[in-house]
């Protein structure tokens, strides 16, 4: 399914051959960024980087959600882990009817039949990023995963 | 390979059946989370959140760099792609080459390939999320993977 999306805002982006770059700019500007949401038949304010970076590993949305907003539904999912990660505000997930107090520093890992949901509970917006991978798809990572290259950094 | 942590301020945690959490706090506070780095022999600021979540699709760092510091090697992936997203502060990325600017907002994908460092250039501090993924592991997402739950929101 394509995710459509409607743009207020441009999106400066840059590509080389082993990398892609989106410039979405503050993140208070971020309710710029809408995509059609085929459940609730509205645009709402969310902005992929799937499909703007070229990722096959991942999707992440970046998220700002208004004082006094809440995701007005539950959901789960088939295949992938979710990670929430607060990046500024104040706000609950709700998770198989668990309650957790969340702000800046919280990071949230939800499993494929977890249900969830959130909302701001503060006075000012609540900021989130998003991840979605394939349950149990990674190998190895970090230190075993990454290859020094040997030769010295130099910046022009 | 166990990743080592050293940690001077204390995790918050949580778990549920289907989910865990971890309260770090504000991100300023990110330099009292370190761990030792195999190849540099000292300890780094920076919290992972694979082990601490039991994240199984991806490994994800939250960092903070210092005004005028900078990574003092490069690097490339075997499997995995890289996703960094800024959050705040100014800096440079540089990929086989290129020089990015980076800032607020600014989220770069990078292939296994790509030979990748980064430095703060501002005044301020740097912070940025890492995010690995195998490439190509996703099969699905969001509104393909996701799965409406119907029954009514509600907060207690």
């Amino acid at each position: 399914m394509t995710i459509k999306t409607h743009y207020k805002k441009e999106l400066k982006t840059k590509k080389g051959a082993n990398y892609s770059v989106a410039h979405a700019g503050p993140f208070e500007d971020l309710h710029q960024f809408e995509v059609e949401h085929p459940r609730l038949k509205r645009n709402v304010p969310k902005f992929f980087l799937k499909d703007e970076l070229g990722l096959t590993g991942m999707q992440v949305s970046l998220n700002r959600m208004p004082a006094g907003a809440a995701v007005p539904f539950y959901h789960k999912h088939k295949q992938n882990e979710e990670l929430y990660i607060f990046i500024k505000g104040k706000g609950q997930m709700q998770i198989d009817g668990d309650i957790i107090e969340v702000s800046e520093g919280t990071s949230i890992r939800i499993s494929p039949n977890g249900e969830r949901t959130w909302r701001n509970t503060g006075d000012e917006d609540l900021y989130c990023i998003c991840i979605q991978a394939k349950e149990n798809s990674l190998s190895q990572e970090t230190f075993e995963d990454g290859v020094p290259v040997e030769r010295q950094v130099t910046w022009p």
